[in-house]
């Protein structure tokens, strides 16, 4: 299954590869399309929600509500 | 001596952090204080000017003329 979610903060290449890194180390996520404000994740069952806010908050950007 | 450079193409933290890294690998600089958009070098001798340019460029970015 694909999750789309919209990041605020991201402004450049950096923050991109940033946020991959931050989305892979993710139980449960098999790949991530990252590119400025958003990321496509790939994964076998639903990643919770607030574990992605979080990783995200962790790395600097914030998940759009 | 200090110099200071004007740079087009920095946004954000990583930024900051890649154009550290550029400049402090030229030859002759002892420190490099970089903010968003500029970035004051400290060298005993003048560094070459191209040298600078020819350092960001390869990270990404752009010396200001």
């Amino acid at each position: 299954m694909e999750s789309t979610y919209e990041i605020e903060g991201m402004t450049c290449g950096h923050c991109v590869a940033a946020v991959g890194r931050a989305l892979h180390k993710l139980a449960g996520v098999r790949d991530a399309r990252v590119e400025i404000g958003r990321a496509v994740v790939v994964s076998d069952a639903p990643v919770d929600r607030a574990a992605i806010a979080a990783a995200l908050n962790e790395a600097g950007y914030r998940l759009r509500e």
